[in-house]
């Protein structure tokens, strides 16, 4: 298509699925690749993933975490050595067995995940309680087959952080999965702009090969869950496989305690889902890779409009939160004024100024918000530092969009008590259910294949009752979440 | 082997290669992955990488070029559109045969590089002149079957940046191409400390589908050249085998002109090996994760020693040049002095501060290079700025290990009029040789039989003259560099 052509989009309100892909393509984010479930991330699409790691980066640094990197092949005989582990993953493996033009003796698995890689490694460089904890990150790329794409969400590669730290003792471990977990909430909330549930996975639903997963779960526009981030405690269930052992503190052999846990590409997803429109992208200000786009009306006087813009643009940037390259003049002679303030939307820059003879003439601006709910900000700048009122704007916006999707997820988490009520709310507008489960694998899988809704968590915050499951009617002393999902 | 033994390292004046191994396992840059010819980047190694990346991506951002991601899988049959590239690369590809349990019918490769996955897409996306230039750059993973592992150097899978970009016009990339060449250029002799010739490849050895390969050519201290990075032009070889045109702006249908450049973790084996010495690695201050390491010398007056070494670290830290974490107080009361100064050469850290309660009664302290043949800089803390001293130490050490490089590079840069004198160099020193060279593929090969030495580059700055091919006596108008390669 045409840089020209109108960007005629599918309605959100309408058919949210189509505009999903619609809006992804049409906004450049990303785009189909060649092989069936692959995608290619593109320039605006991988700026936002260069934010998120530019915000996590620090994070782990400052608790120690180092990166580095493991290769991408793992023999299949290496990948066997956690059964669990080996089980889940098989199905949806891709395979290398030719080499240099020769076929392989042992295959060679695309790493799904690093476990098995990493803890040969492990094995080989922890003797001691002083080689403890080893906390290691890696950004990198992964393969889980899948024949259909669903762009971010579902692909065959994903680009992801995974983190895979041994402890000395349990307690530790407890407490780095857990910190990890609280990092995941808050980039989903504070940057995101996405209320989570923090809570633990069902024994059907963890990692294979993990003690205790725990899960940021978060509810999409179309009443569906996403799964946005996993911090696993996973016991001594490898170290046990891989061997990785240290003298301890009593001079003994122990076996380490360990923990892995990973955020994904399939976290834009969401982030697309949960804030977009029927004209676009809507970006939350501290994931958006373009802040602030200035938008000079011209036919008259343009230069003069033109070195105003320029003006505006060094005056913002002299601020603390928008840094150059983040506020653009859109001066292009070629494309009309029309388009671009189309463009702006699509593209879900969250201010839009206007600037004509008008906003030159009388010094002052309009700051426009992407999202309509906000009134513009008028800013005289006789009086006023732009600066700071782009700063207030653009955190009124990123306050605003959380605030919202906080109030969707209120409103669409419903506790039932009866099954026909589940059963109900399933087949109708959805959301999160709570509800009472005796934790038996039977009421779970029942329950999914009649409503489609998975048990997403048990809340990290959830109370001890009385009650009875919601499908079998036994005793139950917790209240699940339940919700079909991506 | 426990972080207690002493590390006992191969001699790197006695046997470089088994010195270039040892230093890097010992001093945790790297290791062994279970897969022959792979291997793993250390959190050491790999803060060694991201400072690489630190420093090329504002340089490329600047320019307009945008990093993105592009898939790792290649439909076989797409590797075979531009004839060339897939004859240079089939050799070395690793094949996908089996996703999601399945055999597939169409074989994917990982890429080797991502030229023929980008194209597919450029050709997609690029329609006018109003789409050019495309400017578009990938720090990814790639794979080139190996059997051997010779770590960072020769690896089946490496770490890179691959930049792609698309052009209206061949002298837009030639422009292109070379101004990246300056960056690579600049990246050797600033941040790594080692001087490169810049030049063209010849036929034989340029990258399989370029029109032009321009090289940096670095010359390591066993006499091997270095290929240190390249940058290509590509012509319209890609454009026209992928159909990648455009409506220029005569309005006429044209195909774009490319450029494609790389730059891998190879790089930090010539690092390696161009600095250190039989103490272990020599990091250049402008790349070596920690700058400065501040050694107390601790049993009497503990608590004072860590107060005042504390309060040095804050003091360089204050500086322009040493952010917090690149000055670390080495105060771990289980390990020896003496076996942390022994670790900190090891480790290549550019600058030591011992503190002791000598140093502390008199406010006064010795910053120790490295580099032995750099005398201590004494600085009295009553009456100077410690990060100002420190920061001057860091740049004289810098400027000293490319002085020190360079050096070398002239003193082992020969220029010979005989083949015998060519052929008694290669058996000995070795070295570049420059040489006249009739530009015929049979000499190139011949001289390559005898003597291990390929054509690195005709250099950029070449001179036309009269002269005789070293190898045949036909008239030559240019004397190219020789020598013997990683």
């Amino acid at each position: 298509m045409s840089q020209f052509e109108k960007k005629q989009l599918t309605k959100k309100s309408e058919n949210i699925s189509g505009w999903y892909t619609d809006v992804i393509l049409k906004s450049e984010l990303a785009d189909y690749a060649p092989v069936k479930g692959t995608m290619v991330i593109r320039p605006y699409g991988f700026a936002i993933w260069e934010r998120v790691q530019e915000i996590l980066n620090p994070w782990m640094k400052k608790a120690g975490i180092k990166n580095a990197y493991f290769p991408l092949f793992i023999p299949h005989s290496l990948l066997e050595k956690e059964k669990e582990h080996v089980k889940g993953f098989s199905p949806e493996l891709a395979v290398v067995t030719i080499g240099g033009g020769e076929k392989l003796k042992d295959p060679l698995v695309v790493r799904p995940t690093s476990e098995t890689i990493m803890y040969e490694m492990y094995a080989k460089w922890i003797q001691s309680w002083r080689d403890l904890p080893l906390l290691i990150n890696q950004w990198n790329n992964v393969v889980r087959w899948e024949k259909r794409t669903y762009l971010f969400l579902r692909t065959s590669e994903f680009l992801w952080n995974e983190g895979h730290t041994a402890h000395e003792t349990e307690k530790e471990a407890i407490e780095m999965a857990l910190m990890v977990l609280e990092w995941y909430r808050k980039i989903y909330e504070e940057y995101y702009a996405i209320p989570v549930v923090l809570g633990t996975k069902s024994d059907a639903e963890k990692f294979a090969g993990a003690k205790t997963t725990y899960t940021v779960e978060a509810l999409m526009p179309d009443g569906k869950a996403l799964q946005g981030a996993t911090s696993h405690n996973l016991g001594q269930n490898f170290s046990k496989s891989f061997n990785i052992h240290f003298q301890n503190r009593e001079g003994k052999n122990d076996f380490v305690w360990q923990t892995s846990w990973g955020l994904s590409t399939r976290s834009i997803g969401g982030l697309i889902l949960a804030h977009g429109d029927d004209n676009g992208l809507v970006l939350p200000p501290k994931l958006a890779p373009t802040k602030v786009v200035i938008l000079p009306i011209l036919g008259k006087e343009d230069e003069k409009i033109l070195a105003f813009c320029k003006d505006l643009k060094t005056a913002i940037e002299e601020g603390q939160t928008v840094f150059p390259g983040e506020v653009q003049v859109r001066d292009d002679p070629v494309k009309t004024y029309g388009w671009k303030v189309n463009d702006t939307e699509l593209k879900g820059i969250p201010l839009v100024i206007p600037v004509g003879g008008k906003e030159v003439s009388e010094n002052k601006i309009n700051i426009k918000f992407r999202v309509k709910e906000l009134q513009d900000t008028v800013v005289d700048l006789n009086s006023h530092n732009v600066a700071e009122k782009v700063e207030k704007a653009l955190s009124t916006m990123q306050t605003y969009l959380f605030e919202k999707a906080k109030k969707f997820l209120d409103e669409n988490t419903h506790t039932v008590t009866s099954y026909d009520q589940f059963k109900e709310i399933m087949a109708g507008k959805r959301g999160f259910i709570q509800a009472f489960w005796c934790e038996g694998a039977a009421c779970e899988k029942k329950i999914k294949e009649e409503t489609k809704a998975s048990t997403r968590c048990l809340p990290l915050d959830a109370k001890t009752e009385d009650g009875v499951c919601i499908y079998c009617g036994k005793p139950s002393t917790h209240r699940w979440i339940f919700a079909q999902s991506y």
